[in-house]
C-alpha cells in the first residue's frame, strides 16, 4: 500500500525501559522488544503453537504459578537455563513438538520488567525482527501512536533492541533520517537515535547481533546459534499481546 | 600527539542518566554532559571567572544555601528563569562583570541529578563543547576508565547530549563506527551509538542542536540566541569539577 494511503502513525521510541514512566501511554499502542532473546523466542513460542505465556519477575512467582496447571516452566538468569526449568530462552528449544498447545510460565532478566512498565499502554504487543511484519500491521489496523520500549539488558542500553526499534519506526512513519533532518514528521530524538541506527545497519541484521555487545556474550556462553535465528525478518505471523498478566497471541475481540 | 603515544583511554558511555546507577564507576572519572543548558552555562560561568557553584535538586535547597552567603541565586524549571532568581540557566546571562569572583547556587532540572547519580567515580567532570578539549585533557591526564554520562531531558534520551558523548569518545579513543565494526577496541553498544550519532553531525553542531527537540522547545521559548552559544567547540579552557557538594574549576591538588 502506499504510504499516502495509510493514516500517519506517530512513533516514538524508549531507548531503555526507565524511560518509559516519563512518557504518558494513555490510549497508545506499546511495542516491547528484547531481542536477544525474550520477544524473539516469544515469538517462536507463538508460532508453534503456545496456547498462553505467563511473564514473571521473579523465579519464585514462576515456580507458584507452575504449580497451578501443568504449565512449562521457562526462563533464564544470565543467560542459561534455570535449575529445574523445563525450558531456558533459546528460541531453538521452542519447538512444536515441545510447545504446541501448552501453556508457559517465563521469568526473564529483561523483558518482564519492561511489560510490567508499559501496561498501561491501550495495547501492549511483542516484538522481534522475526514476526515484525504482524507487529506494524497490528499497529496500523489499531491506528493509535506508538511507543517502542526497548528493553535493554540489565538497564543498559542494547544495540539489537535499537535497530529493530528504527526499523519498526520506518515502517510505520515511512521517514528517513534524511528526511527527519529536513524538516519532515515529528520524531522524538530517541526515535530518530533508534532510525538512524536502522540505517546503519540495514540489511545486516545478523552482522548487527554479532557486533553487539549481548550477543558476543551469547556466543560466548554457546548461543551463538540463537543469533541467526534472531536475525530473520518476518518468518512467524503471530501478534503476542499483554493484557491482565498473561500474553496470548493476536489481539482479543 | 599520535595515537600511538597515548595511553589507551576506555570510554563508556550512558546514554541516559539512569543508566549509571547500574555501572560501576569505582576508580573511573565520570564526564556528565548537559548542553542545553546547565554544563554549557557552567563552563561559561567558569570562563567569566565564578570561583564557586553549588548544584543543588531543589528549588527550596537552592534558597537555603544562597542564605548562608552572598550567593547569585541562579537555575530554571521548564527552561525559565524561576522567581526571586538572580540568574536563569541562559549562558549569555554568565558574563564577567555579573560572575567575577562570585559564588553561584544552582538548581537544574536535569544536570543536578546526573551529578548526584555519579558521585561514587572517583572525578566528577562536567562537560560542553565549549570545554570539551580541557575535558578531554583532563581524562588523559587522570589515566583512569571514562564514563560519559547524557543527562537528557526530564529523564528521556536527547541528542545532543549523545553527539557531545560521541566526540569525547572518539577524542579519548580515536576509534571510528567503521573501525569499531571492523574489531578495533572493546566500545559498549551505548559508546557506539554516540560515536554513529557524533559521525552523522560532525561538523554541523549548530545545525543539530537546531533539529533536537530540546533545542526546537528552547527556540520557542525565546532562548534560540542560546544555541549559537553552546555550539561552539573549545572555545574556552576550563574543567568543572564536582567535589563533597560543589562545583569548581579545576582538578584539586
Amino acid at each position: 500500500m502506499p504510504l499516502a494511503m495509510t493514516k500517519t502513525i506517530n512513533c516514538d521510541v524508549a531507548l531503555l525501559q526507565q524511560e518509559v514512566e516519563h512518557i504518558d501511554l494513555t490510549g497508545k499502542t506499546a511495542v516491547i522488544i528484547d531481542i536477544l532473546r525474550a520477544t524473539s523466542t516469544l515469538s517462536t513460542a507463538f508460532a508453534n503453537g503456545a496456547s498462553a505465556v505467563y511473564p514473571t519477575a521473579t523465579v519464585e512467582e514462576a515456580r507458584a504459578l507452575k504449580g497451578q496447571a501443568p504449565r512449562l516452566l521457562c526462563g533464564e538468569r544470565g543467560g542459561e537455563k534455570l535449575p529445574g526449568f523445563d525450558l531456558g530462552n533459546s528460541p531453538r528449544e521452542y519447538g512444536p513438538e515441545v510447545i504446541a498447545g501448552r501453556e508457559l510460565v517465563m521469568t526473564t532478566t529483561n523483558g518482564t520488567s519492561a511489560i510490567v512498565a508499559s501496561a498501561e499502554a491501550e495495547t501492549v504487543l511483542m516484538a522481534s525482527f522475526l514476526n515484525l511484519p504482524a507487529v506494524v500491521r497490528a499497529c496500523r489496523e489499531l491506528g493509535r501512536d506508538v511507543v517502542v520500549v526497548c528493553a535493554g539488558t540489565l538497564r543498559r542500553f542494547t544495540l539489537e533492541d535499537a535497530v529493530c526499534a528504527g526499523m519498526i519506526c520506518r515502517e510505520l512513519t515511512g521517514l528517513t533520517v534524511e528526511g527527519a533532518h529536513a524538516g519532515d514528521g515529528e520524531l522524538s530524538d530517541g526515535a530518530v537515535t533508534a532510525l538512524s541506527l536502522f540505517e546503519l545497519w540495514q540489511g545486516r541484521i545478523l552482522e548487527m547481533l554479532q557486533f553487539s555487545k549481548h550477543g558476543q556474550r551469547l556466543v560466548g556462553l554457546g548461543f551463538g546459534a540463537d543469533l541467526a535465528v534472531c536475525s530473520q525478518v518476518g518468518t512467524v505471523d503471530v501478534l503476542p499481546v499483554y493484557q491482565a498478566g498473561v500474553i496470548r497471541s493476536g489481539i482479543p475481540a
